[in-house]
């Protein structure tokens, strides 16, 4: 009893278009115990990559890769119609540029998350998740994949042989059914500071969280996400860590986990 | 005494744009003992990344990178100013990507070649040459990299302990100093198909090779480069294998040569 | 005295990524007079530009072109140095391409107004705004060149002897020096629907609105801009429209104002 | 009887990747009397567009549109399906573009001719050519639309009230049937330069050339497009002009001619 509760930290990087968003993201990695790096196809591309790896391990945090759609405009959260062989090849091109970037700078790859549009369209889609799951593995089965708790990637990522994590948002709301509310709706970011930090205080403590339409949802999570690109993000990382150290909580990156 | 010469023969491929130029790619490849990927960046992406080296497979070649810089127009063949960090990226993003690919396919890459603005500025620049050898050393120090006979590059890459491969050319002119004439010169490529055959003889036989000025120069190769986008290409490769099996030459993948 | 006040309501558009983006775009139409459409290069395409142009004649709205500079990535915000030629070439191709557009569509452009980095550069840079200001007048004399009440645009464009509008902004805050929050400043995106209807209110009603640090702004505008990229912009479009009504103020398309 | 014969030389320019390119296409020009101008969609950009105006203004040549399609890979070559208001959005963006460039150089366009795929597809595709034809009128009708004598791109120009010009080549060869054979067949190309001037001879004295397969065409051209793009195009320009200044026929603009 009386355990302590330790949980990831993680937070997608390597987004930045402006001055001003780069420098959100270096300031947010003082606060997450790991990182998902756009890998140059929805944003980013080589050199920011190459310095978001840099600057994440002078931060020690564990290093993932955030594969997404050839779709900048949308920056890559457009869902629409994906072969298998096309999802491969775009995580294989993705994962294998920022792990030869990581390997030059001498870090490993710990995870894989899908980004936008691929992570939710595979959170559902049984087909999608394997295809994403089976590139993984031919890669690195040491790699562990992440996506939202209770969803179809996690699944076949456990087929595949692979580690997963399961992931919660405290910023976005959830349906009755576990999935979140598409971005587009009304009520899907939540921005009050207070709210989010007390919804990620029940989500880790006691594994719920509530949906939109007020019934309690049961999730246990092993890495909660903080967004880079909402107003106060840096506030709000910030915020998240003076709780988990009032309440108790040890932040440990993705791959340290027990 | 008598005994055999053996050499590789490699392709650049992956640039095709059309399906005519498609259908060259893979009867050429019937020909050679290896062939050198264009990376998505100065031609091609990563769907045609996974057929080229599936194609290889049937082919039992070895399969190498081939990087260029990020300018489509000019084919990557315009040259540019480039920093030793850029240079480092692109050589990593690319070699990354395709590497990941090839694995799916349960291949492994055994060389890298820059091409064209990269290959001719790597072979006089040695600050060039030895940012591309460190970039291909931390990827993976067993790649072989490929450069211009008596190149800069080739230089670098024994400087940083790579395994090189010595490229010449039979359908392009050299300079007296053992540089390839630029390709917008006047006689700059060979288009007589004896002439090529007879300049490859010459090359691998007795090491040597007639330059633009009358001159002799006298190179030591490794692999010998064959063109699939000059018109009659498929024809030629045929002719040089015939003059390899009349003279005694064996073609030996550029990772089987001793 | 009691005389009717009446000021243009413009909206950029054009610029969706995703179908949500797209339905509030057409659903905005309904409440606004003018319309600035992005030319393709920071935003949108040709088939994005012809169907808003249709959308906006079924309106009746005035159309605008709204170029930007090409860089996606951020939609044109990330302000980057800028010759004369490159600037003008900028502007003279977007203006160009949707003017041939609008022709074909049985429509004249009527106006013309920088997007983000452009906008803002041109509102304090004398040179750089004679230099849009010059290349508006060669396409067409008859252009409206639209910019921020104040801005050295303006006063470029009527050296250049083009007519212009005074642009003001109800849901930015403003400096004390007549210029606009940075966007990446906290405070400088104002949310609260009944606070923006209030600042139109003194703006169009009084030519007054508070600056960020409470001093009072005196600015006569010409046109009230609208954003179609804000949660909740359809409701605030809406609430705009009925304060209009209810204060006796008429909504005029900007090449209908006296 | 023994009344000169005047013809139009034209060149597609602005199509150049490397230094050399342009070298050559600015020599080319003193030899011609129009050109046809890339609009930055299968190759160049704005910058190109205004600096090869600008060239054409010093040498007093009719400027023209080269519409292409949106595939820089293969230069605009590949034939891809086009429906009609994908193929006149792009008519209408390119040549709007280019327009605004022209004018604000206080030059005007004077023809449009299609690139590529488009061109060979419009000759011969009866809806596409009317697309084109409409696109083309509604920019402004007094624009003379090039393309293939015979094709049906002309008939359909003329069915929309366009001046057309019918363009012929000397150093392509023809199918029996009066088109080009397509350029990856063997002998599509010619290019020996007195077989080229012979050729050209033919085709403009006696409006014949001779087929592939040996017969003998009849057609009458406005205008003979020469080639920038292949080796020894400068000298092969001048060779022409030569044979022109030799044989009585002289070089008129496309927007000059009776």
């Amino acid at each position: 009893m009386n355990q302590e509760r330790s949980i990831d930290l993680n937070c997608d990087l390597g987004e930045a278009a402006t001055p001003e968003q780069l420098d959100v993201e270096a300031r947010i990695m003082a606060y997450v115990t790991s990182v998902n790096i756009a890998c140059g196809v929805h944003a980013g591309d080589a050199a920011v990559m190459r310095s978001t790896v840099q600057l994440a391990r002078q931060h020690d945090l564990a290093i993932g890769a955030h594969p997404g759609l050839p779709d900048r405009d949308s920056g890559g959260r457009r869902e629409q119609p994906l072969s298998r062989s096309f999802v491969q090849d775009l995580i294989l091109a993705q994962v294998g540029e920022l792990m030869a970037i990581s390997q030059a700078e001498g870090l490993r790859l710990s995870h894989v998350k899908p980004h936008g549009a691929l992570y939710n369209m595979s959170a559902r889609d049984p087909a999608l998740a394997d295809a994403i799951a089976e590139a993984v593995a031919h890669i690195d089965p040491r790699l562990i994949l992440v996506g939202l708790a209770g969803s179809e990637l996690l699944a076949a990522g456990q087929a595949r042989g692979l580690a997963v994590a399961a992931e919660g948002f405290a910023d976005r709301a959830y349906q009755a059914d576990g999935r979140l509310v598409p971005r587009g709706q009304e009520g899907a970011l939540i921005h009050d500071e207070s709210t989010v930090v007390s919804r990620a205080h029940s989500l880790i403590h006691d594994d719920t969280i509530a949906a939109i339409d007020g019934s309690l949802l049961h999730l246990h999570i092993d890495t909660l996400c903080i967004h880079a690109d909402t107003p106060g993000a840096v506030r709000l990382a910030h915020a998240l860590r003076t709780m988990f150290d009032d309440g108790g909580i040890s932040a440990v990156r993705i791959d340290h986990a027990s």
